[in-house]
C-alpha cells in the first residue's frame, strides 16, 4: 500500500490538458505555484510552448524526466490515450479530474470507468478519480485551488466530493484548524475510501480523520479499514445517500451505490465511528476533538449572564448524556463572594447576572474559581461585554484563564450577543473552541465523550483478553 | 382582558428606583428616550431632583398626573411599599424588574410573590414580573435597552427570560425581521403565558407568535389560549425544563415548575404548536414563516454548484417529509441548453457545475427556468461567486429573479463558500430567507409545511362539521 505515498508527496507533477489561456483548469496549476510546490511542474498541452511562465510539453511521452504524478483534465474522449501514455512513462499516480463516467448512469460511462481501472492496474500506477479534485497537502505543496490554507495541521480529510473537501478546508481555516492531507476521490474506481482510511490511519502526523462518503464498493474492505483505526484515531464520518432521495442524488453525483442504511449503522457502532449528518455537526465535532483533551467523565458546568439560554442548555446536556457537575462546597462559597446576591445563581448553571456584561470580572473570577473545582471536567461559558472594549476584556480574560489551567474551556458566541466570526481567531488560537449556541457545544462535547468511552471500553476488553 | 393593552401602549411611564447617577438601571430610562417614547416619563428617586435631564420625583404619590405604567426596580425590601403606592395612585400596570422571589427557592420569596399578586389584584393593576425585563414595542416607544431595533414588524414575542427576549430581537435584526410586541414576563405571578398568548392572538397586526417558556401555572388556561390561536396564527414555542437537569435550572431561574414532558407534547400536537429546542431552530423557523407563503405541497428543488452538500440535502428533505420535485420535461430541456454537458445534472438536485462560480448566469438562468416549473413549490439554492464582484452579481440576480416570481426562493450561504452575515440584509430585504446549510433551510421549510397541513386539516374538519 506504500504506493499511495506518491499521491500525497509526489516529487514532480505534470498537468495534462491545462488550458493555454486562463480558464478554470489554469487554477490547478496556479494552486501548485501558490503552495510553492518544490519539484518540477510540467504543463502538457500540444498547442502551447509556455503556460503561466512554465515550459509546456506536447504530451506525456515528451516529458524530459520521470514523473511521479500526472493530473489529467482532458475531455473524456482523450482520457484513455493519456492514461496509456502515463503507463508507458511509468508514472506512479494519476489524478483524473474528468467526469462523465459512472455518475452519468449510462452503460458507456460505466464501461469506460472499468477500463480506466484496468489500464491503471496493468500500467502499475494508482488512479485517483475520475470526477474528483485530487489532493491538498500543504506540506507537499499540493492544493486544490490558489489561495487555500497554507498551514498544515493534524487532521486527515477524505471526501468523495471535491468541492465539499475544498469548502470544509475553508470553513475550518478561521477556526485555526488545518489539515495534514485532504483528498477528494470522486468515483473512486481504483483508490477508494477503505484504502485511504487505512493509509491515513497509519500516518503518525494525523490525529483524527474526517470522511464524507456517498457509498463504497467493497464493504468488507471498509470494515477492515475501520477496524484498523477503531479506538485509536477518531473517525468522524458524514455518510450521505441514506434515504431514497439521497441515494438517487448520490448516484448522479459520483455513481455511488449508497448501500443499506442498517448495515452502515452497524458498521459505525461496531467501530466507534462518529456519525454526523451535516457540515455544522462535522465542524462542531472536529473542533471539540481538536481542541479538547480526550479524557474526563463529562461533568460540565454552564456559566452565563443571560439566564434563558442555559436552562435550555441544561436540557441539552442531559439529553446528550452529559452530567451537570455538582460544584464543590468551597466553589459555591467563592462564587457567593464574587457575585451579587440577587439575579444570580451559585449553582450549576451558574448565573453571573445581568451586570456581568459591564463588570467583566464577574465572568472571569467565576471562571477562575470553576477551573479549580475538582468536580468539573469542562466549562461552557456564554458571555461577553456590551461593547467592543468590554468584549476585548472578556476575550483576553478567557485566554488568560485557559493558559493557567488544563481544564477545557468552551466559549459560546450567542447570536445577538457576540460576533462569532471575530471570536474564532483569538479564542481558537488559544485552544478555546467557539460555538454559536451552548446546545451545539454540548452536542460536540458529548460526541467526543462517546469516542473516549468507546476507546476506553475497547482498551478494557483488550486488557481482559490478555489477562 | 382589555387591561393588558396598557402594558403594550401606556400613555405615561414612571421609573421607580432609577439610579441617580449612571448604573445599569439608567439604561431602562435611556431605552425609552432612545425609542422616542411619546408620553411623559417620570423618574422616581427620593435622592434626586433631576435624572438624565428629566425632573425626578421622590415617590409615586407625588407624581403630578395619573400614570399608566410604573416600572419598579427598587430593592426587594422596598417593593411592597411601592406597589401599595401604585395601587393608591390607580396606575394601570406595573413592571417589576426586581428579583429574589419565587426563583430563590426560599419560603420567604415564594410568600412575598403571592402577596405581590394580591396587592395587584386588590389595587386593580396588572403586574408583569417579578424578575423580568418588561416590554419592547417600538410602535409605543417602549424598549428593553438603548440601541435596540426601532422598526416594528409583524411577529409577537413572549419570553419568560428577559435577556433571551433581548438577544432574539438583536439576532433577528440583521435578518430584517422585527417584532410588533416583545414581552418578558419573568416569574409570571400575575400576567402569565396563557393570557399573553391569547392577547397576541387577538392583535390583528401580529401574524405569528414566538414563545420561550420554562413552565406555566395554569395548564388549562394554556390549553385554552393555544386553542384560541390554533390553525389561525402559527405558534413557535421553545419550551425548556424538559429534563431533570433543565427543570432544576428553570426552578432557580424563574421559579417555574416545568411540568410533565408528555403533557406538553400532547398540548403541542393537539394545537399544532411548532415545538423548537434551541435559538437556531427558532430563528430558522421564524424566518421561513415570515418570508415564505403559507401554501404549497412541499415539492422542493435543490440547486447547487458544489455537489456534495446537496446529496446530503436530499437526504434531509426526505427525512423531513418533503418531496424532491420531479422537474417538468420542458424544464429539463431548458437546463440542458443552459448547463455544460459534463460535471452537471439536469435532474433534481440540479448540479450547475464548478464553472458556475465564474459564470454566474449558469446559476441565474437555471433558477429562472425553475421558477417557471409547475412541479416546483420552492427552490433552495446553494451557490455564490468566487470573489466579492461575482458574489454581488449572484446576489443581485437572486433579488431580480425573486421579484419576477411568486415562487419562494431560499438561499444557502454555505460555510467556506459565502459570508452569511453579509448576505442577510440584501437577500432577506428582498424576501429571500438565508440559511447557513441546506439541511437547516429544509428543516425550517418542512416545519412551515407542518403548520400549513395542520391549518388545512383543521379547516377541513370544520367544513365537515358544518356540512
Amino acid at each position: 500500500m506504500e504506493d499511495l505515498q506518491t499521491l500525497f508527496s509526489p516529487r514532480s507533477v505534470a498537468l495534462v490538458g491545462i488550458p493555454r489561456t486562463f480558464k478554470i483548469g489554469t487554477l490547478f496549476l496556479m494552486a501548485l505555484k501558490d503552495q510553492g510546490f518544490p519539484g518540477p511542474i510540467y504543463p502538457v498541452n500540444p498547442n502551447a510552448t509556455e503556460i503561466e511562465g512554465l515550459r509546456a510539453y506536447p504530451c506525456v511521452a515528451d516529458l524530459p524526466d520521470p514523473v511521479d504524478m500526472v493530473i489529467v483534465m482532458v475531455p473524456r474522449t482523450r482520457v484513455m490515450d493519456v492514461l496509456e501514455d502515463c503507463a508507458r512513462k511509468k508514472v506512479k499516480s494519476v489524478i483524473l479530474y474528468t467526469s462523465g463516467y459512472g455518475e452519468s448512469g449510462e452503460r458507456e460511462g460505466l464501461d469506460e470507468q472499468e477500463r480506466l481501472k484496468e489500464i491503471a492496474r496493468k500500467g502499475g500506477f494508482r488512479l485517483l478519480g475520475p470526477n474528483c479534485m485530487g489532493v491538498h497537502s500543504s506540506s507537499a505543496g499540493l492544493a486544490f485551488f490558489p489561495e487555500m490554507p497554507r498551514e498544515s495541521g493534524s487532521v486527515g480529510l477524505i471526501s468523495q466530493s471535491g468541492s465539499l473537501c475544498n469548502l470544509l478546508m475553508k470553513a475550518f481555516e478561521p477556526r485555526k484548524l488545518f489539515f495534514r492531507h485532504a483528498v477528494s476521490y470522486g468515483n473512486g474506481c481504483d483508490v477508494d475510501l477503505p484504502e485511504l482510511l487505512e493509509w491515513m490511519g497509519r500516518q503518525p502526523d494525523i490525529r483524527l480523520i474526517c470522511a464524507y462518503t456517498e457509498g463504497v464498493r467493497d464493504g468488507r474492505a471498509l470494515a477492515r479499514a475501520m477496524e484498523s483505526i477503531a479506538g485509536r484515531k477518531p473517525l468522524i464520518m458524514w455518510k450521505v445517500g441514506r434515504t431514497a432521495a439521497g441515494q438517487r442524488a448520490a448516484a448522479s453525483h459520483t455513481g455511488s451505490l449508497s448501500g443499506d442504511e442498517e448495515l452502515w449503522k452497524a458498521l459505525f457502532q461496531q467501530h466507534g465511528v462518529l456519525d454526523v449528518s451535516d457540515l455544522e455537526e462535522m465542524m462542531d465535532l472536529v473542533m471539540a476533538m481538536h481542541y479538547l483533551p480526550w479524557e474526563g467523565e463529562g461533568r460540565i458546568v454552564l456559566v452565563s449572564g443571560p439566564g434563558g439560554p442555559v436552562v435550555s442548555a441544561a436540557d441539552a446536556a442531559e439529553r446528550w448524556g452529559l452530567t451537570m457537575a455538582s460544584l464543590e462546597e468551597g466553589t459555591r462559597e467563592r462564587l457567593k463572594a464574587i457575585l451579587p446576591a440577587t439575579g444570580t445563581s451559585y449553582r450549576n448553571p451558574v448565573d453571573v447576572g445581568l451586570s456581568a456584561s459591564f463588570a467583566l470580572n464577574l465572568y472571569l473570577d467565576t471562571l477562575q474559581a470553576l477551573t479549580e473545582d475538582r468536580n468539573v471536567d469542562a466549562i461552557v461559558v456564554l458571555g461577553g461585554g456590551i461593547s467592543d472594549e468590554t468584549n476585548q476584556v472578556y476575550k483576553d480574560g478567557l485566554v488568560r484563564i485557559r493558559k493557567g489551567t488544563d481544564k477545557p474551556l468552551i466559549a459560546v458566541a450567542y447570536p445577538g450577543f457576540a460576533q462569532l466570526e471575530s471570536w474564532l481567531e483569538p479564542l481558537c488560537g488559544a485552544g478555546i473552541p467557539v460555538y454559536p449556541t451552548p446546545e451545539r457545544a454540548l452536542r460536540a462535547y458529548a460526541r467526543m465523550k462517546q469516542f473516549i468511552d468507546f476507546r476506553d471500553h475497547r482498551a478494557g476488553v483488550k486488557t481482559l483478553k490478555s489477562a
